[in-house]
C-alpha cells in the first residue's frame, strides 16, 4: 500500500453516488488501488489536493471522427486528442471507416492505425464503419476484429449516398454482430425522404446553408429510428442509435426500452444547446451558417430541446458524445466546399461540428454542482453515467475505464471547487485545430481543473496541456454490456419456437 | 313518379341509420328515384317484397384480382363477377397491373380492358398497380388515366421481388397522386425482413406451407406500415394500407387518424375468421396448407383476431375487402406450383385466397341482424360503411354507388327476413372457378336473398344467378374522398412555411 | 302522396352523405314522408325553395339549462327556446334538477313540467340531475322516469359543493342506469383539487374573475375524466362526459373508445372559439371577465383549441352542445353575485354562458360550406352528426329527430345559398333574455335562413321568429343508443366469469 | 489504517458496477473505511474470506409492519428483525400508525418507540401512517417529526374504511411533506370500487378467501394510481406508490417518470412469484387461501407477472420491499378472524403476508448470479438498487446505508460462492414468529451466507443468528432524495406564473 499518487479532499462521484467528502484515492501504476480515508503516503507519493471539488471519472467520448479518409479537413489524432484532454476526456473511440470499394477491412485498419499510433494524448479505440458488408467480411474478418484487435463495435449509416446500407444489410450485420457480442451503432435518418427534399430544394434554388435543416426534418429521423429498432428487434441484437435529436424518435426508443429491447440511445451537446437559427446567414457573412451544419441538423424549437433534456434526465439516453466531426470553416477543403463559385450549396457542405473539448463541461453545467435546484437538468451520478460509465460499459471498457473504483485506470477529472470554475466557451481557449467553436459564448459553470490519465496529470488548467503526445494507449476492448433491456426477446408476432427455424 | 321497380316492406340500412321498417324504394331507369311511403305504382311497376328483411347497399369490393397477367390461374372476369353478385357484391374494383418491363401503361390498360369488357356480371373499375413508376408515366400518363379513363387510384407494393418499390419511388407516386386527387393503396410489409427470414428457412429446409406464416411475422407489417404512414405524412397525401392484419400496425393507423393524417385502412375476412393453424399439414394431405397461403399470412392467436374486430368496431378500418386473389389448389399452374418434385416450397406457392362471394355475408354475420347483443361485432350502419359506402367514397364512386339514397344506382342487397337466412359456407355453393373456399364450414347468419344491380335482380337465391354476363358496366371514377383526417397537415418537425420550399 | 310541404332545390346533408342537389323533400303531417325527385304537389302543398342551399337536420341541443331552481337568473323556457329556433335548434333537452334535500324526484319533475309546459317554441325533453341518489330513487323512481315519463338520461356532478357525488354514488347510478338502458352524463372535474386551489387563491386575495380559470386547471378535468371512465368500465355502463375542454382528458376518451368502452364525449362552442384571456379585466370594466366564467373554464392556449378541433374531426367527440347556462351580466341576481361590496369574488360568480342560439352556426362555419379546403375543420356529415344525429340517437330520439329521412319529424335547417349568409354574431341579433353574448364579433359563414319544426317554418331570417310559443312538444324519449364501443366488456384485470359474482 | 475487519476475496456489487474480484473491504468502527487491494491487517483484524462470492449491501426493507396496534397478531420487533437479518436485511423501516382518534402523533410515537427500543436485531426507523391529518399535526408536529425524530416519510391509504383519506387530505399532506422534504408513500386502490364489489359479493354469499382477489380488481389500482399521480403532480411533490401489482398502473408511473414527475414505485416479491390461484381452497383445508390474502391481491395471470418483471428490469420500480404484514394462520386472532362460525368471510381476514426474510434471496435468484443469461430477470447492480441503495436514498439514509463505499455503515451480505447456495424456501428454515411462509417450496439460487451489520456478523448460515437482540439502532433519517424525475414541474394546463397564486 504505497501509492504513486494520492488525491485528497475531493468529493467522489460515481454512476450511483456522490460519496462523502474527504475520501482519498490512492493510485499505483496508473490504476486506482484504494479508496478510503487516511491513506498512507511516502516521500514518493505525489499528492493532489482537490480542495473540496468534485472528482468524476475521466470522460469517455465514444463518437469521434479523427482524420477519416472521407473527411477532407479536421483534427488529426494529435490535435483531436489534445483537445479531448483539455476538456476532461481521457478516452476516445474514433472511427476506422471502410469505403465502398474496400473489400477487406485489414488495409483500412492498417491505415487508421498508422495515423493514430503514437499520435494521441489520450487512450483510444476504434469503431469500424461498415459501408460494404460483404459476406466475407462478416464471416471472416469481424471475428478477428473483435477477438484479436479488440474492436467490438461497428457503425452503420441509413443515409448518405456513399455510406448508406439497405435494411437487408443492416439485418445481416446485426446478426453477425450479435453472435460476436459486438455492438451496432446506427445513424438513423431516412435517405429516401432526405434525398427527395434535397432534390426539390435544389430545383427551387433553395441552397443556402439553412436549407440543410429543412432537408432533414425530424420525421426522417423518426421513421428511420422506428425502422432501426424494428430491425434490431427482429435480429434480437443490441443497438445504439447515435446522435438522436427528435422527441418522437426518442419516444420510440423509450417504448422499446420499456419492452426490454436492448436499444440504446446517444445524443450530443449541440442538440441540447443550439437551435436551427444558428444556421441562418448573418449580415457580415451569408455563409456562416455552414459552421453549424451537421446531421441530423439542429432543430427548430426550444421545446425540441426540452424533450431532449427530459430524456437526459429520465434515463432514456445512454451516452452523451461529442460527434466531433469538424471541418475548418475558412478553408477551401473545409466548410467552403459548400460554396461553389460563390454560391452556397448546402448539400456540399461537409457535415459536422467540433465538440470534443466542450462535451464534458457542457453537461456538467446542468448538474447541481453548477445550478440551483430549480434549474438542475440532471444529477451528478447521471452525468457520470452519460459521460463515462455508460460508454465504457457499452463498448467493452468496463473494469478499466469510466468509473472511480479500485482496479480501474486512474482516469479522473478534478473540477474547480464551488463556483470558482465558471468559464465562457470561446475559440480562443480551444485546443483543436479548427477555426471556430459552435458553442462560442456559452458560459459553463465549471471547467476541468485537472485531467488525470492513468495517474498522470495531463491537463492542468493553470498550466495548459501537461500530457505528452504518444502517452495515449490503444485499447483492445472486450465485449460490450447490454445496458438497457436484454437479448432473448422474441420479435412481436413470432412464436418463440419459430425463431430457431430461420435465425442465421 | 312512375317507377320501374318498387321494393316494399324492407328495413333500409344506410351508413348512419337503420330506418323505420315499411319504407318503400322507388326505382326508375336503374336508379333510386324516391324513398318514402305509399309510393304510387302502375301496371308496369315490378314489386319486390322484402318481407321485413334488411336492405343494404350492394357491396363494393375494392380489392379484387381477376385474370392478372402475373397470376397463373384464378378467376376470369366472368367467373369472378359471377361469384361477386352471388354474394351481394355489385361493384368490383380490380387491378390492371404494370410489369417492371412495361414503360407505358397504355398497352397494359388495353390488355385489361380486352379481358374485361363485356365479360362481367357486375359493374367494375380498375386500380392500376405501379411497379415501375417512370417519370414519364407519372407526369404524362397518370393525369390521362385519372381524367379520361376514370382510374383514380393506384396500388404499390413494398414487398415481392418483382413488384416492390423503394421509399423514394413511393414518395414520388404519393406526390404525383396527391396533385391529381388520386388515392394510393399500399401493401405494407418489409421486404428485407421477409427475404432474410425466407433465406434462413430455406437454408434450414423449412419449406412446408406453414413456414410462409413464419416468414412474414407481424413485425414486418408493423414496420412497413409505420414507414408508409411516415411517407404519406411527408407527402401530405391520402393513403390506404391494404389488408392489415396486425394490431401494432393498426395502432399506428389509429395514431395517425387521431392526428388527422389521411390514412385509411383495409382488412379482409380471412384475417378476422382464420388462424395460421389452417396452414398446417393434415394427415391426408401434407400440402393442404397451401390453400391458406396469402400475404400477410393468417396470424397465430385469437387475440390477434380480437384486435382486428376491435378496429372494425371502433372505426379504424375504412374498408372491408375480399382481396380475392385465388389460385386453384389441385392444379399444376395453381397452388401446386409450390410443390416441386413432391417437395413443398412455400415461397413458390401463389399467394392469395378466393373470397369475393363470402365477403359480405361474413361481415353481416357480425351484426345485430345475426347475433345476440352480447356477441355483436359491429352495428348495421358500420357494416354498410365498410362493405359499400366507404369504398365507394374513397374511390370516387360516391353519388352513384355505395348508398341507398335518391340519385344513386339501385344496387341493393335484400337479405332474408329474421333468422331464415342462415347458411353454411361450402365450396358446393360457390360460383367462382376455384376448387375450394378457405371458409369451408363457417356458418353465417344470413345470405343475400336478392342482389339487385341498377334495378335488375341479378341474384335470387331461390333461382341462382339471374343476371347476364355483359350486363356489368365499366365505371369511370371521379376523385376519391378523404374519409379520415385531411390533407394540409405539416409533417412533424417541419415549419409550415418550409414546405413550399421543396414540395415537387 | 299528397304533401303539405315540399322543399325543393336543396342539397340534403345526412350524417353520412351530401346528397346530389335537386332532391325534394315531401312533408306530410309534420313528418318527412318522401325524398326523391319530381314529387307530386297539389294546390294545398306549400313550396319552399331552398335555392341551392344546404339542408341539414334541425339542431338537437342536448345540454341546456333553463329556469333551473339553482340558477338565479337566466332564460325561461320561453326565451331560451325562442333563442334556440332562431339559431336552427328544434329540440332541446334541458335539466330537471334534484336538490340535495329532495328525497323524491316527483315533486321536482312536477315543478319543471309546470315551468315548461306550453312555454316552448321548440320540442323538448328532460335530463334529470341527481344530487342525492337514494336507494329508493334508484330502485323505485328511475324506472318510472324512464318508462312512463320518457326521461332516459341522468346527469351527475363530480364537483360543486352542493351537487357533487362521490365515486360510490356514481357507481350506484351507473349500475342502476345501465339496467334501465339510461344514459349517464357526467361533469368531470376533481372537486378536491379545485377546492384546494380556491382556498389558496382566496387566502392570497386572488379573487378577480380570471382566477376562476386558475382554480380549475386542466389536470382537474384530466384526473376526473380518467376516474369517470374507470367507474364506467367497472360498471360496464355507457357514459357521456359533458363539456370536455382538455386534450389529455380527451385522449383518455380516445383510448377508451379504442378499447370499445361505451364512453361518449361532448364539447361546446366556447371551448373551441374562446381563450381564457377573455376572462381578464378590461380598462373600462374590471369585472367584465365574469361574462366568460364557466366550468370547465376557457383554456389558455390556441393549441388547447387545436386539440379540440382535432377531436371534432377525428370522431372522438360525440355531441356538440351549447351548455347554455346563462346569467345576466348587469343584474344583481346574475353575474354580479360575484361582486361583493365592489370586490370581485370569482367563486361566487354564477357559472355559465349563453350559447343556445349560436351553437349551430358556429360549427357550421367550420365546414366546407363556409371555408376553403385548407381551412376546413370538419365535413358536412360530421357537422350533422354532432349537432343533430348523435344527440338524437344517444338520448333515445332516433327515428324521430336528428336525421333527414322518411319517417322522421320534418325538423330542418335551410341555410343561405353559397356565401350569401355570412353574419357577425352580436347581442343585437340574439333572441335570448340575456344582456350579452360571449361570441360578440365572431363572424360565421352562414346563418339559418329557415328553421322548420315538424313541417312549420318557425324561423325565417327575413321575418324573424315565425313560430309560436306553445308549439313545442314534450318528447318522451326511448332508450338511448350506444354510439361508440359497446357494453359487455369485462373490466381490466377481472376474469369474465367473476363479474357475475358481484354485479348488483 | 488498522481495520477491525477485512473481507477478502469477494466480488463487490454496487448500484452501478460489479467490481473486479479480489478487492478487499476494510472496516473500522462499524464503517467501511477503505476498499482496495492489499489492505494492511494486524493481529486485531478479523478476516472474513468471501471465497469468490458476491458481496452486496445489507438489505434495506422499507415497507414492514411490526407490532402495529391495528394488527392483531404478527411479528414483534424482536422476531421480525431476527427474520430480517437471517434473510440479509440489515435495516428495516416499519410503521408507526396513527388511529383516527389520535389527535396528536406524540403518544403514538412514544408507544411505537416503547415496543421497538432495544428489541431489534437490525437497525430501524419509522414511517408514520397518517389517518387523521389534522391541520395541527401537519403544521406543528410533522416538522418536529422530521427534524428532531428523523422520521421523514409518511404513508397514506386511499382505501380501508378505517384508514382511507380523501383526495383533499392527500393533497394537504403532499403540500405539507413537500415543504419539509418528506416523502409520501401511498396505498393506491379505489375504496369506492372495492367497497361496491364487496357489498355485491357478500350479498351473493361469495365470501370464500378467493373472492378477496375478485373484490380488488386491477382497475381499482389503475384508477387510484392515476389519481395519486395527478394529486402529486398538482402538489409538485415526490411520492412513492407502494406495492404495485398492475401493469396499467405501472404504465401510469412510467409515463409520469418520462415526464419527470417525481413518482416512485414499489413492488413486493409476492406479486412477482405468486398467482391468485394460491388463494383458492384446497381439499384438505377450504380456508387455506387465507394465507395468501393481501392487498392488492395476488393477480390472475402469468402475463401480469411478466409485466412486473419487465418493470423491475426497465427501471420503473424504485424499491423492492417485503410488505411484511403477517398474521398467524392457525390462530383465532390471526387469519382465522375471517372464519366466522366456520363460514369464511374474506372481508374479515387480516390482510398481509410474511416476507421479510425471503425478500432479498427471491430477487437475487433473478440475477445472473443464479441464472443462465437467457433466464436473467435483472442485473446485479439493479438488484442492489432495488433492495438497498434506492430505499436508503429515498428515505434519507444515503451516506450511511445501502451502498458499499467508504464512509458507509459496514452492512453487507456475503453470498455463497458459485452455485453452492441454492436453497428451497420452507417454513422450517424461517425465523419469524408466523406459522407459514407463502413462498413454501420455491427454490432460490442462493441464500445469504453471512449478514454483516455495522461490521458484526449477525447471521452465519452455518451457525444461525449470531447477532443479539438490542444491537439494532434507531436511525434518525435525513431528507429523502428524489430518485426519479424532479420537483419544480408545473401541473399540466397551468401557466407557470399561476402556481404562486395559490400554493399553500
Amino acid at each position: 500500500m504505497v501509492f504513486d499518487l494520492v488525491i485528497k479532499n475531493g468529493i467522489i462521484v460515481t454512476a450511483s453516488e456522490v460519496l462523502q467528502d474527504g475520501l482519498e484515492i490512492g493510485i499505483k501504476n496508473g490504476k486506482i488501488s484504494c479508496i478510503g480515508t487516511d491513506l498512507p503516503t511516502s516521500s514518493n507519493t505525489e499528492i493532489v489536493d482537490a480542495e473540496g471539488a468534485y472528482i468524476t471519472p475521466g470522460g469517455v467520448d465514444s463518437h469521434v471522427h479523427l482524420a477519416q479518409k472521407n473527411s477532407p479537413t479536421g483534427d488529426t489524432w494529435e490535435t483531436g486528442t489534445r483537445s479531448a484532454i483539455a476538456g476532461g476526456t481521457t478516452t476516445v473511440i474514433a472511427f476506422a471507416s471502410q469505403q465502398k470499394a474496400d473489400t477487406s477491412l485489414w488495409p483500412v485498419l492498417e491505415d487508421y492505425k498508422k495515423k493514430s499510433t503514437g499520435q494521441t494524448y489520450c487512450d483510444y479505440g476504434f469503431h469500424f464503419i461498415l459501408t460494404n458488408p460483404t459476406p466475407e467480411i462478416l464471416r471472416d474478418e469481424l471475428p478477428i476484429l473483435a477477438e484479436q484487435e479488440g474492436i467490438t463495435s461497428v457503425k452503420l449509416y441509413m443515409t448518405y449516398e456513399l455510406m448508406k446500407l439497405n435494411d437487408r444489410e443492416v439485418l445481416r450485420i446485426l446478426f453477425a454482430c450479435k453472435s460476436l457480442g459486438m455492438t451496432t451503432m446506427i445513424h438513423a435518418e431516412s435517405h429516401d425522404m432526405i434525398s427527395m427534399i434535397i432534390e426539390g430544394l435544389e430545383r427551387n434554388k433553395n441552397t443556402e446553408p439553412y436549407f440543410h435543416a429543412v432537408a432533414r426534418p425530424r420525421i426522417a429521423e423518426d421513421e428511420a429510428s422506428y425502422r432501426a429498432i424494428s430491425l434490431a428487434e427482429l435480429a434480437d441484437a443490441p443497438m445504439l442509435i447515435v446522435h438522436m435529436s427528435s422527441d418522437v424518435a426518442i419516444s420510440h426508443v423509450r417504448d422499446a426500452q420499456t419492452r426490454l429491447l436492448p436499444i440504446h440511445a446517444e445524443t450530443c451537446p449541440h442538440y441540447l444547446f443550439l437551435l436551427s437559427e444558428k444556421i441562418k446567414a448573418e449580415p457580415h457573412d451569408h455563409f456562416c451558417g455552414a459552421k453549424h451544419v451537421c446531421s441530423p441538423p439542429l432543430r427548430h424549437d426550444t421545446k425540441d430541446l426540452e424533450a431532449l433534456w427530459q430524456s437526459i434526465a429520465n434515463g432514456t439516453f445512454t451516452t452523451w458524445s461529442s460527434d466531433h466531426a469538424p471541418s475548418k470553416y475558412d478553408h477551401p477543403g473545409g466548410k467552403r466546399l459548400g460554396l461553389i463559385d460563390g454560391v452556397p450549396r448546402f448539400s456540399k457542405i461537409p457535415n459536422g461540428l467540433p465538440g470534443i473539448e466542450t462535451r464534458v463541461p457542457l453537461l456538467f453545467s446542468g448538474t447541481p454542482a453548477c445550478r440551483s435546484q430549480e434549474e438542475v437538468r440532471l444529477s451528478l451520478p447521471r452525468f457520470v453515467q452519460l459521460t463515462a460509465t455508460n460508454p465504457a460499459k457499452l463498448y467493452g471498457l468496463d473494469g478499466k475505464k469510466g468509473s472511480i473504483a479500485p482496479g480501474y485506470d486512474a482516469d479522473l477529472i478534478i473540477w474547480h471547487p464551488g463556483n470558482t470554475g465558471a468559464t465562457t466557451i470561446s475559440q480562443s481557449i480551444m485546443h483543436h485545430d479548427i477555426d471556430y467553436t459552435p458553442f462560442e459564448g456559452i458560459r459553463v459553470g465549471n471547467w476541468p481543473r485537472y485531467t488525470i490519465l492513468r495517474g498522470q496529470v495531463v491537463w492542468d488548467q493553470a498550466k495548459g496541456v501537461t500530457g505528452q503526445v504518444g502517452y495515449g494507449k490503444y485499447l483492445k476492448r472486450g465485449k460490450g454490456q447490454v445496458l438497457v433491456g436484454k437479448t432473448g426477446n422474441v420479435p412481436r408476432g413470432m412464436k418463440p419456437e419459430e425463431r430457431g427455424c430461420w435465425v442465421p
